[in-house]
């Protein structure tokens, strides 16, 4: 790490590669040759046109998608996603299944009730706490589509595969997970990804779309809620979020230039990961609050013995550089974000600071 | 301006001030001694507190806002905003007053529309293309609001003077010229603006709402849209924009500290549209589209004798270091956009170019 800055653990806004980070700063005045910052460029230049031209290309070659599916930049975040994918898909006589794995899914559920949308919780694990990721099922053959979140950033557990659905496409909120694995697009009719935590700043919703979904849209919401809009005009029927739209596209060419593409950061988000889940495993001292079979590779959640030791254990962390590791405010005990742009370098880190600080107090 | 800069009369994204840029640039690594981005930094955090909070106050301080003002922070640009005014404050029963001055007014109305609301579009200058305010309105005394657009970067026209409704609230869309001047909020009821223009890059929209609008809010439209959800979260119901909340922020106080207030600001915009107006006036060659008592001082929209030379003096402009000023795609022409951030030794080079295009070829 650079002398003045820390390793950043935030479950989002998250880390940024540092090389990104550096080129936005060295451009920052004069963007592309433009004689502009890139926030002064107009969305309607041929500067813009190449970023958001750029970032699409990665998208679809990182994870390889075929003709059916379109590359969106929205906003609003997922929560803005939450009550869009009800009502473009949900027509009188449809139904959707949904799985509720915890915090995001619940609010995904909600946005679709408060719209008067039929919808079916097929499954929960809010029996224990969200700690597991649901089994077995039984997905509607009728449903239009069936929706999960990939990745729960609160309760630390991520679909390690995604479930047959009987034919359904899967909609998925994938914030906190996008580009860390590889996808059977197969089984997906709608992906969407808040950028902060694996793929640029706050400010701009990734969704891609397939087809047949983007067909159910109707003409009678209004014009920013329907995804037509955006993918008729490359999402710029208005002005887009051109800085973090910019962002994105310099992440995924560090990840596609700089790692060296999907498999290669895969691996190393196993690797990240297994550092830490075995060294908390063998540790009596630091307890994992998801089940095994259902560990996030993004978002490492775990408890210390006692509530004072986790405060103290997040403060003497940030005074040895390491930021960000207290848990989400309503669940407490401590969380390690490790998403893509976190360097190996900084889960070693981590690992040695866990260890000084149980020699110091277990 | 630097050497390797240009002017910038884009007309949005647009201009931004350099000493602005510069800031985000030298602190881009290490935010605030946080160790971190100002785009990695968490939301929930002190550091972006201190910011989103800042910010706020500016505005307020800025526009001289009483406590019955709520200062929020939205995304998805002013055309949102054209779906969700509607949505929160027509219901059964209620009607609004639109005003039409251009294609922005057009929009927003085409939005409440959509939605099967109740308006009346009381006045409208497409007769004449747009090319001037209405006068003498009538406005409907039990309208829910009166919307109106304060200035049209399209056609170069601006509400020198807003009207007196009878009683209805003004809903506003001041995009590009919120904090150009001087307001008297005892008329308005909402102004939004998109940051894109007059304070910071694209990807944020300013809203200010009064107490009795936002009691209008109701409860069974979707979380995201309404406007509660933000003035009970200070605009943080999920992750807000953070990038480009900052770099409003560092505007408002360039405004305030640099420039030395809101009328100082007045009294440079006034300077820096005269000259380009008073010279227009005066020549044979350029022709300002606009009536002269409807023009805009932050788009100064105008015409050479033929479509060949608009097209070499945009050229030639660029060779000289002059940018982005093309006429909107969907007029042609000419159009210097000159928003607080265009420093007035931008409007004199302009002119400058002006009058040496015309030697040669007038």
């Amino acid at each position: 790490m650079k002398a003045d800055r820390i390793f950043n653990f935030n479950a989002g806004p998250a880390a940024l590669p540092l090389t990104v980070l550096e080129e936005i700063q060295d451009s920052f005045l004069n963007f592309g040759g433009s004689g502009m910052s890139v926030t002064e460029v107009s969305h309607r230049s041929k500067w813009f046109d190449d970023v958001i031209n750029d970032a699409i290309a990665r998208v679809k070659r990182i994870l390889n998608l075929d003709d059916r599916f379109h590359v969106l930049f929205l906003q609003g975040g997922a929560s803005m996603q939450f009550c869009m994918i009800p009502m473009n898909f949900l027509g009188a006589g449809d139904t959707a299944d949904y799985v509720n794995t915890g915090t995001w899914s619940t609010k995904a559920i909600k946005e679709a009730a408060i719209q008067g949308k039929s919808i079916n919780v097929v499954a929960s694990s809010e029996d224990r706490n969200f700690a597991y990721i649901p089994e077995n099922i039984g997905f509607n053959a009728n449903a239009t589509y069936a929706h999960l979140t990939s990745n729960n950033t609160i309760k630390g557990t991520q679909w390690a595969k995604f479930p047959e659905t009987g034919g359904a496409p899967i909609v998925s909120d994938m914030s906190s997970d996008i580009f860390s694995r590889p996808l059977d697009m197969d089984k997906f009719g709608l992906i969407y990804a808040g950028a902060q935590k694996n793929m640029g700043p706050a400010g701009v919703c990734l969704v891609i779309i397939r087809d047949d979904l983007l067909a159910r849209t109707p003409t009678d919401i209004p014009t920013m809620l329907r995804y037509t809009t955006y993918a008729e005009k490359n999402s710029m029927f208005n002005t887009p979020p051109c800085f973090a739209i910019y962002t994105v596209q310099l992440v995924l060419k560090w990840l596609e230039e700089t790692i060296g593409g999907l498999d290669k950061m895969t691996a190393l988000n196993q690797q990240k990961a297994g550092l830490l889940y075995d060294y908390m495993d063998q540790s009596g001292f630091y307890r994992g609050t998801a089940d095994k079979g259902s560990r996030s590779l993004m978002n490492v959640t775990f408890r210390l013995p006692s509530e004072a030791l986790e405060k103290a254990f997040v403060a003497a962390a940030l005074e040895n550089g390491l930021g960000g590791l207290k848990g989400h405010r309503s669940v407490g005990g401590c969380r390690a974000s490790i998403y893509n742009p976190t360097p190996l370098a900084a889960v070693e880190a981590l690992v040695d600071f866990m260890k000084t600080f149980e020699g110091q107090n277990g």
